[in-house]
């Protein structure tokens, strides 16, 4: 049954939760099939994640092989399209936990970067798995800044030949995730090298293990990194190159090639090369880096309304913890911020999909604009939501330290995201070059795209908000971001030209700007958010409560982003002390609403015990009988302990400790 | 040899290494006396901790175990002391990776609770190893609230015992160090029943294990409690008791008694326990918080003058990532909180004795604020220097995300110093409670503690700092801190009483102002630790330009607070936004000055590369080849690799799958 301090909480709903989901989904019906994949997966003993937090790293990376083998079986069997809707829903409810997922991206460089001849060479090979691929690009000395690889391909002309080689120990490849133990190919970044001339940074298509025995090929040295925070399931590897010679056909050959004669021949665009990264850093945030947040919030949330603490009023019983001002605060504005990224999202695809299409009728314009957002909220998004899962963790107490409470897996995997595919700093930086040349050719009077024309237009002003409510009026708030955020644009592009005019060489200048930059591109893809937020709620519809609830909830992220960045804004003169205040009363006051619909606006994004897999979490709320479960079923329980024979009873029984 | 990018910051000290380490440590001789017994230590193959980041729980446990029993037989060989400073070194190398630590708190609550003929009785059994004891608190149920534990002692007068019941699942005693697989007794707290009448949580010694053949006594249930985010070699054990009796004597009896015939006496005074928590808190921010803090600092600062990438000037090497603005804004100001919060600790410890000598004395008044300021402190500085890890690890991008950078580990384990000996919002509000009433007593004319006399004798103001080298006079600074301490306590104050004036009952004003009382609280601590640090740098020697290099730590300290909280500044009114830009600057500017020294102001802390137990962070800089070393001696490399025969090579030869 469930606990009855969380079904009371369910009774106590202002809004549909069914309708909700719905909305969020894109559908009833996407919700109806998603949940029947979803089961047919879950109720698939292969597929099952139970016994996750007691396995070692070569059971997490067995168990995930054997997923993903079996999940191919599954997809030809049920005649799924590997890109298709179903296959989604699957990868969303084994939250990442499969082998070969770099086959896709082996696949995916090779259709992108591939000549025609070699996409009939190659993918149906891939397709039908008579290989596995990887992509090796990252080594051990290099990572964001991709020039600086020193991985060297030379050719040979007389054999018609890349001659490839590690020449030292930092230009070994290092993370490429399912090459330590499971790749038999994979795409190599590598300097080429003709005549003695270097051409540059290109990828090669390489067999690193014998198709007969899976051993590496003559000149390689391949294996796993070994132990990591987290992905204890992914084989990322090494790999080192002696003298590995492959075919001049194997350098992949849509933009450039070698010719037979040692010719160096380049043609077509390489700015596409971005749009793949870009791609990448756009689906990256709703399955790794939002749904994480969302899952730790269901769980936070769900646990503080089952968990009694100490005496709110004496007398009465414990309370509930979510009933504590300071746990509405800590757990409150993330439940907001997830709301406010699942949005952003939806922005981030629209905004790309237009993208896309503009390339394809060969339009590239929107392909800086593109990069700076998808670089920007990347960072925005990765660093929201990893601290949001550390937040929820802390809030649940000791029992969120547990591995069975779903939190240290959530936090060990979303940190992640902070790092891969682009440094966070690296890329705010990015954004704000953007943001500054926006800036410059805005107050030069040229065009700049609709999302940055605020930049121009922003003026110095007062904010005529008279009384708390005034600051649950959108207009207010959203003005007092923009503000905050164009005055940070300016300011870091009047320090930099000041610098620049007073003599500091470019370069230096920029590097004495880049604290301030980065809290610049910061405050842009705050505001945007906050914007795409209230745009989004004045576009749902008011059936039954969603809207009014959608509102608060926006209410919240905006002012609880005014009075956690206070600095900024008073900094900014739009908003005053006496502005601060009513901003405080009346984003605490925002507090105990949201506080009723907490755990509606939780079953609203829909997990299932099984993809939670958190005892902390589950629908039911019988947190302690599910820790004590799990406690039971842990190895630490099932064997002996060798440690009493060997240590513990001789030291009891030490003739020297006796009295 | 050391790599030579990290050589030459260390010709470049502007200070002596050996003299600061010295400081630190309380003289020369300490530190001699440290590394001899450190490397006697780590010579010992059983205390190498070498494959820490392999093991499984089970093996991380035995290890711990066999490292405890054989240290037992080391302290008797050398007749050295439990509580000795080599003891003290010892565990400080093992950084807390050692078994039966809970051992020492049983007998310490033995000791400081247990009548004459309990201490005569249970001692000699503990100190000579004849039993094994842990302390069993927390329950599933309840953590920092201690009155609402559920466990029962109920008295039978007839058979002269208590019987000791789990009455429902959340009582089960949950998560106690050394229980789950070690201990033979332990103290048990449970709420004692007298003729029906409950008197309270009251501690009793149980046996839980035979000592025979370690089986558990009848009536007991007792276990593991499953996977944690680290702790992986402590057995945090589940307890659960049916009937289990124990004789009347064994209920600690030094404060209060349950006579033949069932009268329960009660003499002494309870606040005494307090002060057995304050010890704890106190003494668990050196080993468990500080340190982890400055070894990821050495981690990270020595990898960052080892890493270089991208190019900060067209045409030139590679830059050291050290030398980017935005990595020294990441890594220096931990750095110097590092610094601060060594120094708290000595100010902490200094005032913990002074009490100490009054309660001997029979003299309790300094017990309310040595409370408020442990909890407070433990509060603050564990929450920045989980902060502080969590940064260090990002700083280092993905190859700080591996084990083998020695980061992951010390992250996962300082969040938890959070959560135990008391979360940390509970004991900010305690300290949030000390204040108020102190800020209330000064209004009122009474004395109060010196330490926070500025609370009646701040008063508004203007900064008159002019230009940004005023802002590395700690006056001004100094008068900033206060003035924005003062005022969040006084505003809260106010805030408090007008809700209950308007009719608002007491508990419920009380929560509707606890997110401020955090803040004014955490403002609190942070005034007080830049006011020691600057008293600190006052007193030190100037010989061989330590104290300069200290004093631009604490600049740093000071402004990056300010710089990081500037909204709390603003809003004072002390400081202007003209100001702002100039502590901006002034923060800024002092960045590229200690990045000079950063490498030997890590070196000062002076860890051994065991104890480091990093790739990124050895003293001689070799990151790639110790990487490299690593991931070759991982299990995912030692063993072959089942999943290929079982599922990759059937899938590469499948049938279905030729094309």
């Amino acid at each position: 049954g469930v606990n009855p301090d969380l079904a009371s909480e369910r009774l106590a709903a202002s809004f549909s939760v069914e309708l909700l989901t719905a909305s969020l989904d894109g559908g009833a019906e996407r919700t109806r099939m998603r949940r029947a994949v979803v089961e047919a997966i879950e109720n698939d003993p292969v597929f099952s994640q139970e016994n996750q937090y007691f396995q070692s790293q070569n059971e997490r990376y067995e168990a995930a092989v054997k997923r993903a083998v079996y999940l191919q079986k599954k997809i030809r069997e049920m005649g799924w399209s590997e890109t298709g809707t179903e296959v989604q829903y699957i990868y969303r409810c084994l939250s990442g936990d499969i082998a070969l997922s770099l086959h896709r991206v082996f696949m995916r460089s090779i259709s992108v970067l591939g000549s025609d001849e070699q996409i009939a060479k190659w993918m149906p090979l891939a397709t039908s798995y008579q290989i596995i691929g990887s992509y090796a690009q990252t080594e051990l000395g290099h990572g964001t800044y991709l020039q600086g690889l020193e991985t060297t391909a030379v050719f040979d002309a007389a054999t018609q030949e890349f001659i490839l080689n590690t020449p030292k120990i930092s230009a070994m490849k290092w993370w490429p995730g399912d090459m330590g133990r499971s790749a038999t190919h994979s795409v190599v970044f590598a300097q080429l090298y003709v005549h003695g001339k270097c051409y540059g940074v290109h990828p090669f298509i390489l067999q690193i293990r014998s198709l007969q025995d899976h051993s590496p090929r003559p000149g390689v040295t391949v294996g796993d990194i070994g132990p990591k925070m987290n992905f204890q399931h992914a084989d990322n590897g090494f790999l080192r190159l002696q003298n590995v010679r492959v075919p001049r056909e194997n350098m992949l050959s849509k933009f450039c090639e070698v010719q037979p004669d040692g010719t160096y021949v380049r043609w077509g665009s390489q700015k596409i090369n971005y749009f793949t990264m870009t791609s990448v850093r756009i689906s990256v945030l709703s399955d790794e880096v939002i749904r994480p947040l969302m899952k730790a919030c269901t769980i936070a949330i769900r646990y503080s309304v089952v968990r009694r603490q100490s005496k709110l009023k004496p007398g009465e019983q414990e309370a509930k913890i979510l009933d504590y001002q300071t746990q509405q605060q800590k757990l409150l504005p993330q439940l907001a911020a997830a709301y406010a990224f699942h949005f952003i999202n939806t922005y981030l695809h629209e905004l790309f999909n237009r993208g896309y299409q503009d390339i394809q009728g060969k339009n590239f314009d929107s392909l800086p604009e593109l990069h700076a957002f998808s670089s920007g909220f990347k960072a925005i998004v990765t660093q929201h939501c990893t601290s949001g899962v550390e937040i929820c963790l802390r809030a649940c107490g000791g029992h969120g330290y547990s591995l069975l409470s779903g939190l240290p897996s959530l936090y060990t995997k979303i940190i992640a995201s902070c790092i891969y595919e682009g440094e966070n700093t690296v890329l705010l930086l990015q954004t704000a070059r953007f943001l500054i040349k926006c800036f410059m050719a805005a107050s030069a009077g040229q065009p700049v795209p609709p999302s940055v024309t605020y930049l121009s237009s922003a003026k110095p002003g007062k904010c005529p908000a008279k009384n708390k409510s005034d600051f649950l009026n959108p207009e207010f708030y959203l003005k007092a971001y923009e503000q905050m955020a164009s005055r940070l644009i300016s300011s870091s592009a009047a320090k930099l030209q000041h610098l620049i005019q007073s003599g500091v060489e470019e370069y230096e200048a920029w590097n004495q700007c880049t604290v301030q930059l980065e809290r610049a591109a910061k405050a842009h893809c705050h505001y945007i958010t906050v914007k795409n937020f209230v745009e989004t709620v004045e576009k749902l519809d008011n059936k039954a409560g969603i809207q009014k609830i959608m509102k608060h909830l926006c209410d919240l992220f905006a002012l609880h982003g005014i009075f956690s960045n206070m600095g900024d804004f008073l900094y900014d003169g739009y908003l005053t002390t006496a502005h601060m205040d009513l901003v405080t009363a009346s984003y605490l006051d925002l507090l105990p609403v949201i506080r009723k619909d907490a755990v509606p606006l939780v079953d609203a994004f829909d997990f299932t015990d099984k993809s939670l897999n958190s005892a902390l979490g589950s629908y039911d709320g019988q947190v302690y009988q599910r820790l004590y479960d799990g406690a039971r079923r842990s190895p630490t329980n099932q064997q002996g302990n060798p440690a009493y024979g060997k240590y513990l009873k001789p030291l009891l029984q030490n003739k020297l400790s006796k009295l």
